[in-house]
């Protein structure tokens, strides 16, 4: 896989030791998160919404209702920002300056289309659930024609976009090891409890 | 505690039941997460940067380098969209249309200034620390003058908010219930794992 152009806008930069324009560090991070925070401009003021998202090869796509404020900015044509932010960690220096936390995050830039071909539609809702829960596609309802009109489906082809991640142990001032002050890092972790069945169940 | 004006930034349009205006609800959830997403512009291109955060009263805090993209523009008086999500659990229904999640997420609106006041820097620092790790402050290595001079502080007045929330079983469509298709809940929980103590701990 190839690398995206450093530029102005994917640029990282502070602690550009921490950065990846790599799609092979990029796309695993952005397949990994169940949600992604999007970004867009409504007459000079900025929105950050949550939502779930897919993607395939170097396109991202992000799903709702024709009404909503997200998916009208998203299909406009409008440039998006969208972010994906992996928590790993507590990083637990001996001084409180070099506290930090573990993650892997991803900015993509790129414009949005409304997705008109009904195939391609399709294989986007396919992709978010299957990005949602593996295999749930071929248990449940598939949706109807209803459905799928009530449904739009937003496409971003990824333009640019960057990764910043950071892992492993505190890193303390030289003199401060000698502190006796513990340090080290407490792992996170989005785990996925036992299902609880709807009590309506047949 | 009081509710926030519903205005045109911070009406929820789609599914209005889930909303809330309310800081009961909101600054819970502000105070429950870790991280949050900062959205602002840069020269119409959207931007929306993962960071730790704390509130204290009706005022969140962030800190940075002085250098930083982000801290720039969040001091710069710009308005800035704060987002705060908890994603709490997959909701399986019968049809994946009506497949969702469970999450609480809120969006604050408000301007952003620089801490200039040497108090008002460090009591925000100390709810950064506090809001990451309780307790911590007491016990690693405090920030040093150079330190504190290294460090930028961002103080976002919250001008205007909204949460809003799910939580509960599917809903499916009344006929689906009939079908042979588990259906539940999957809870999620971001786990704190054990901690691993650093190597060069004396």
């Amino acid at each position: 896989m190839s690398d995206f152009e450093k530029n102005k806008r994917n640029k990282i930069r502070r602690i550009p030791k921490r950065a990846s324009y790599s799609k092979e560090t990029i796309y695993p991070i952005i397949d990994a998160a169940p949600i992604c925070h999007l970004g867009f401009d409504e007459d000079g003021q900025p929105f950050v919404i949550p939502t779930i998202h897919a993607r395939v090869n170097d396109t991202l796509f992000g799903h709702g209702v024709k009404s909503s404020m997200k998916l009208k900015q998203s299909a406009s044509g409008i440039t998006m920002c969208i972010t994906v932010t992996l928590f790993d960690g507590l990083v637990v220096a001996r001084s409180l300056f070099h506290h930090s936390v573990n993650y892997r995050s991803t900015i993509v830039f790129g414009q949005g289309r409304l997705v008109t071909d009904a195939k391609e539609k399709l294989e986007a809702l396919m992709a978010i659930a299957e990005n949602l829960i593996h295999g749930r596609w071929d248990e449940a309802r598939e949706p109807n024609k209803k459905e799928l009109r009530a449904t739009s489906v937003v496409a971003i082809e990824i333009e640019s976009a960057s990764a910043k991640t950071r892992n492993g142990p505190p890193v303390d001032d030289d003199e401060d090891y000698e502190l006796p002050i513990w340090a080290g890092i407490v792992p996170i972790k989005t785990q996925y409890l036992y299902p609880e069945t709807d009590s309506r169940l047949r």
